[in-house]
């Protein structure tokens, strides 16, 4: 048996989400049904993140044990062979100790969220951002951004179904990046790292960060929402469209 | 009567093209409806870039004469409704003088072209990047590029069925910008600028390039194919998926 990690690229519109599910298509399943087909053996992906519908990976990262010998350098291509057409991409496989665990060895998870700020919707990027069709203030997003680094509670962006043991979290970075996208638009891109995040925790973040950028809360407010300890105190979630998971640190 | 200027995004893919034909739906039939939608109008649609079937753009300009008199500032949110569901979205609308025309008063076109090289297709950009599953050497491509700068007898970039007058174009700019894409992945981005390009040029060079970045062709290869004013003696056909038409100058 090898254990091999995976680093995946996947679209998330056609998906119901990671996680394999009864009421559609899931990028787990993809990727078992893609191991069947390589070497015939009914084994369980595991991923280190559990990205919800419609959010994309450009780095998630997941681990199999194939029992089959086969040639290392050839696994990512096969696999990737026997996932057409599905949107979903494996861009290395490599073997790891049989202890490493793509969820519980992660050290580190890191987002990004797209928000594309203009007044026409996207047209080559439909379904890969957030369209916000007026403009959010860079420095103001930064600035109510700044107060949720650190540790805290995280209550007031956390989703009701959200299983984890503990809403307290340490977000080790939240930064705003723009880019010009031209004819007065501005694509806002939101980098968020942590150790790992509540379920919904950055869509969440975000919702709450856009009433800053649009002049409707101060920084202030953003503390005082994360303070309330309340999922009813913050901003409403981010469309699943916008959110990327970009990175999985061990 | 009121002609505006259009300032265009949108994905090629499932248009036969920018232009008006028989065999599918194209960029400006879908404008050109858009406008009838909006104020009952039979236009013409002129476009400054007859985009090839597949061929995207961030950044097209086209114009059109509207006799109703709207609103300026409801122009571009009106025509974007009734575009809906089709991948074009206006970003700008505003009047211009009677005597603007989107083809004929261009003073420059800016093209990119995106390679995304690495073992693993496109997840999420599928249909938005030219894959090519290995390394292309930036240095070499850049140094490919610099041959096709400034005037020249581009025939040997030219497509059979280009109607210009001349084969004669003087390519101002062919620069390489590289983005490191993760897990091994790079992506390649041709940033192209002339006042006017022959067709397929952008991509005919992108192709002949492409054998400078794998080391099959030297920069003086590149020369020996610009002077040999016969288009098989350049590279193939690089896809459209790849071109995005970014800005046109007036």
């Amino acid at each position: 048996m090898t254990r091999y990690k995976l680093i995946l690229e996947y679209d998330g519109s056609p998906f119901v989400g990671w996680q394999r599910q009864d009421n559609g298509p899931s990028v787990q399943a993809a990727l078992e049904e893609a191991v069947f087909g390589f070497c015939g053996e009914h084994t369980t992906v595991q991923g280190a993140g559990r990205t919800d519908t419609g959010v994309h990976a450009t780095g998630q990262v997941a681990h199999v044990d194939i029992e089959k010998r086969v040639e290392v350098s050839t696994v990512a291509k096969a696999l990737n062979a026997h996932l057409r057409p599905a949107p979903i991409a494996v861009l290395s496989a490599e073997p790891v100790d049989d202890d490493f665990h793509a969820r519980f060895s992660a050290q580190g998870r890191r987002y990004l969220y797209r928000i594309l700020c203009r007044p026409a919707p996207p047209a080559v990027e439909r379904g890969q951002v957030w369209w916000v069709p007026q403009q959010l203030d860079p420095a103001a997003l930064q600035a109510g951004a700044d107060r949720l680094l650190g540790r805290h509670d995280f209550t007031s962006f956390r989703a009701s179904q959200c299983q984890a043991a503990s809403p307290e979290k340490t977000l080790d970075e939240l930064r705003i990046e723009t880019r010009d996208r031209g004819a007065g638009g501005l694509e806002i891109e939101i980098h968020a790292a942590a150790r790992s995040f509540l379920h919904h925790q950055v869509r969440n973040m975000v919702g709450t960060l856009k009433f800053v950028g649009q002049g409707r809360w101060s920084a202030d407010d953003v503390t005082r929402a994360l303070e309330a300890r309340d999922r009813r105190a913050a901003g409403p979630t981010a469309p699943a469209e916008g959110l990327y998971l970009t990175r999985v640190v061990y």
